[in-house]
């Protein structure tokens, strides 16, 4: 059975939405998801470097649409490893884990591996929104669409701009 | 430069002798380590299950002795991946990242791994306690002498008894 690995951040976890509304909340301004394509996150947001940091970010994050029913389906099919980049910021770490539990509770604590970066994780197939964790790996790479990611082109991945996306590709 | 994942538990991180405070601190009954040779941890100590999964418990635990040293030796001379089974327990894992910060300043975010399984972990040489991590392992394994694995005689294995045999294995 072939071995997928599942980025959290942008293809479970809604972090742009989330994003909008902490800084909604936080300044009263509505920020617009066209006006951040090519940018990285955390330069996207004018308070997100704070927000990343604070209690509750992670554990509170809406789920990306259609991510339960996909990863579900992934599931029965292939090896499913959960694979976030969360060792930066300590508090987000338990907090993954208990979101992860919530919401795809099909999803074992076996299947999950948090980490600092990725190069060092083995599988066939790994979708993931950043070209910096896709780059390293030597299986199949399907970039999952988010703002950041918007400008690039290539033949390196395959791209999928949604969960129903993910599906008729896997 | 040969990569080496080093295991916590067992290894960097003193757990047995937590184990025997927080009993000792429960009960008022001191428990030998020689008693408790070939049994693991959670079925060594009558309310290790208990105590594994409380606030404080790993964010508390006292330093393998040599440990410090050795692991900035290593870290001169090795890529360095910490990795460590913790997604079982929630609430370890931010103490984990945390308890790291503290002891080993040295190893940055980018050098841990926080997993439910380490079999696709990549590596050239592992440090672990634990055969079940190590017999998943496809380079150099060393195991680090623990009573729970006192009683496994095996050549698959090269046997440290301190972070000084270590250094003089690495």
């Amino acid at each position: 059975m072939k071995q997928v690995l599942v980025d959290m951040d942008g293809v479970l976890a809604d972090v742009y939405r989330q994003f909008q509304l902490y800084e909604e909340r936080e300044t009263g301004k509505q920020i617009n998801l066209e006006q951040l394509v090519g940018i990285l996150e955390l330069d996207a947001f004018p308070n997100g470097k704070k927000h990343v940091t604070s209690e509750g970010f992670f554990r509170t994050a809406p789920v990306i649409d259609g991510s339960i029913e996909g990863l579900k389906y992934l599931n029965e099919k292939y090896n499913v490893l959960i694979v976030s980049s969360a060792t930066e910021f300590p508090q987000s770490l338990t907090e993954k884990v208990d979101w992860l539990h919530e919401h795809f509770p099909f999803i074992s604590w076996k299947q999950i591996i948090l980490c600092g970066e990725k190069k060092s994780i083995r599988g066939d197939i790994m979708i993931d929104d950043h070209p910096k964790n896709l780059d390293f790996f030597e299986g199949k790479k399907i970039i999952f669409s988010q703002p950041h990611n918007g400008l690039l082109k290539s033949d390196q991945y395959k791209r999928v701009n949604s969960w129903q996306d993910v599906m008729s590709v896997l």
